[in-house]
């Protein structure tokens, strides 16, 4: 098997910083050490860079199939290795939304042929696939009765995920792109109280509350705060009743970020995480961005952004919502909703960590280990023996330009012109240099599909 | 104007407990005193007696008009002068619902010519009168956003509310006893953010979640927790947002109490309140009561009851929730909800206080000074000059056993045998002497509405 040094870096973990060695055997760490000699390896000078876990994106929209004009696996996987994402997870909400088995078994195809950095698939929830994805069990029992009077569902083994093969279930309490919407208590607390232990990704937005401040016409804003606030309050509730674990997609406000810190105080199995535009956006650019910072959830008010930086140690992750839609569309009449942020993100996190607004571990942290704790991901995310060699080396000192042209089929980013320090030097997956010195050498087909502890 | 002079009594006040004499001019208190010498009034020895301020029950079903058969006005408030109750709140779930001027005006000529205490009128929410009711404005305008991006409606002078004349506007978010439920976002949010600033008395259970319950037949419990729990997660959300004082009428659970803790430390404006027998009854008791342990929120488990206790600080109002049924109704096949409580609520707090489960102060805070205070009673609750002299005068040393008959024309009680210390001994309601040495001094037509400050 092909042996691969990587000598002299600086390794990036979410516990520490250190100067460091990687032997790569085949597709994986072999041995992480101060100083290893392997004659027979080829050698990566690392002298000088940083290396990170490659990130794992655990909220990404490729709309393939579906809407490939503005995304397919290939580009979508392209700008995902080119922003040292090594990792995606795939949401459900493709025009043909991805709720059964039938459509997983469709994208996992299109997937395996397409992509070029590996992948995770995420199925739909939808008001009547609760039984065929959760398995057949979904009413509660007697014997479930927890403290305080509530249905406590214990924790399960994952005997359905494996047949499955979904990384996790989306849930959408408000409408965004696509049709999956699931608003219903019925069906959303049998999605809960099933017996199967995905983690339930949910976009928190009260959808009646989105309906009601859509059609009131004198309204600032039509996708408020209270939208989020009450759609999360809600599923807290559900997933300290039922003990299923229920993650919180693309945070953005204070009050959700308290109200998820109160509900981990209090044992509630509960995740979250926020898209780099709602840390590194607010209100305050909407008017220069036009209808390309229109996003759901929406940019949000400078308060809510410094919420969330205040926050950072209580946020799980950093998913981007990589959500492309074209030029043309987004300069339409009725512009959709959502921006890419592949790319971006790893750049814009490690500017920040120049700027001592986080910590690189913040980020190894927020980037890695955390979405495979999350989503139980084997293989991935540590620097350590036996997992994939996926790392992501960077340059702290380079400078960069977030400009034209991108990776991504849309072509566009809410961050151009964006200027820092910290850009990506090379990126290694499962033992294979997938980019260096800015050139790829990753072809469709490279990508596989991750596994579930 | 006639004098009367309470002498040698033990004022108890939530602040303090001090021996006193009390003046009492017409019908109202006009000096309050260590010792009072007044030769012209006529003296009522207290030796040996606690004298509270008249308990005001915030919840209050008084059956009239539309179900007499089960309980009038002036059997109603009959029972609540027993047991020591000198205003009651009634709420509007009749069975013609009084949701509208017309209705209310109907109740108030009905309550005037039959009460023989104090009463005010509770209006109903529907999801068509928030208009009405609250005035003309309902949509929320730009300049009122808020911190953290939330729509905050600032307080307003109640200058509707005396035209109205209700205390309080009673919103239904499950289904309960009579027709009045409101479970759309849409008319929830506009009685919360309506230019009014009548408190919003909730009956806090999802709806849709009471509805799933109910359906799933091997549900241990037909209305959970997690069914109050997500209710006031939802209202105290939309509070928070509308800046709008919300109550929530009888907490039961433990997670309930922490919602409200939590968001009173945050400055929301909401009050709580308990029912007795969530504190004196619970799940344990179910089995021996049959029929005549129905109620709704049902009586719960013993951990959410010493929850209760344990965060009676917390809990400002105790409030019956005094909703009779005859007896037949409750054998019958399909008993409805509810018990009355006007008559036991005070003997079983005032042998609570015996036990020391809770402090004779605390008593007069809960039954007295907090329904003033968040229903904005003028003249009521206080042992001081100016207020009304509405006192209940106790004697904490006497035996009691609670039995038929009993004033309500239910005329049966769910802690029928229950025995203690504390009997009412006095009730003066507005200067008069209403109840002495167990005969009633009190004509329909005695009562009096309460007007708002």
């Amino acid at each position: 098997m092909e042996r691969l040094l990587i000598q002299n870096g600086t390794i990036v973990t979410p516990d520490e910083i250190m100067r460091g060695d990687i032997l790569i055997v085949g597709e994986t760490i072999a041995r992480v050490a101060p100083e290893i000699r392997a004659d027979d390896a080829r050698v990566i000078d690392a002298t000088g860079l940083h290396i990170f876990p490659g990130a794992i994106d655990a909220h990404v929209h490729l709309r393939d199939p579906g809407a490939t004009h503005k995304e397919d696996f290939t580009t979508g996987t392209r700008a995902a290795l080119a922003g040292g994402v090594t990792t995606i997870l795939d949401m459900p909400n493709n025009s043909t939304p991805t709720t059964t088995r039938a459509a997983l078994a469709e994208k996992r195809a299109i997937a395996r042929a397409r992509a070029v950095c590996d992948f995770g698939l995420v199925i739909g929830a939808t008001a009547e696939n609760a039984e065929e994805i959760n398995g057949t069990r979904t009413a509660p029992r007697a014997d479930e009765r927890g403290k305080n009077n509530l249905i406590r569902v214990p924790p399960r083994s994952s005997a359905s995920n494996d047949e499955l093969g979904a990384v996790a279930i989306k849930l959408y309490l408000g409408a965004t792109t696509g049709d999956l919407l699931v608003t219903e208590f019925d069906p959303v607390y049998r999605h809960f109280s099933a017996r199967n232990d995905l983690p339930i990704v949910v976009h928190a937005e009260d959808n009646d509350a989105l309906n009601f401040f859509a059609g009131a016409s004198r309204h600032p804003q039509k996708r408020p705060a209270i939208a989020a606030v009450l759609a999360v309050a809600r599923v807290l509730a559900i997933a300290e009743t039922t003990g299923r674990a229920v993650h919180i997609a693309h945070l953005s406000t204070a009050r959700e970020i308290e109200l998820v810190k109160d509900a981990k105080a209090r044992g509630v199995r509960v995740t979250c995480e926020v898209a780099p535009h709602h840390l590194f956006l607010s209100t305050d650019d909407e008017e220069r961005l036009g209808a390309f910072g229109i996003v759901n959830p929406p940019l949000r008010a400078p308060d809510d952004v410094r919420a969330l930086w205040q926050n950072l140690a209580h946020i799980d992750l950093v998913a981007t919502d990589h959500a492309p839609h074209t030029r043309a569309e987004k300069e339409s009449a009725k512009p959709p909703s959502g921006m890419p942020g592949l790319e971006t993100m790893l750049p814009l996190l490690l500017n920040a960590a120049n700027e001592k607004r986080l910590s690189l571990s913040d980020i190894a942290r927020m980037t890695a280990r955390n979405p495979v704790r999350v989503f139980h991901l084997a293989h991935k995310a540590e620097i350590a023996e036996g997992f994939d060699a996926d790392l992501t080396l960077v340059n702290l000192d380079a400078e960069f330009v977030i400009q034209k042209p991108f990776e991504t089929k849309c072509n566009w980013s809410p961050f151009e012109g964006t200027r820092g320090r910290g850009k990506i030097a090379r990126v290694i997956l499962r033992g294979r240099e997938v980019i260096a010195d800015g050139k790829f050498f990753a072809e469709p087909g490279n990508g596989r599909e991750v596994q579930r502890t």
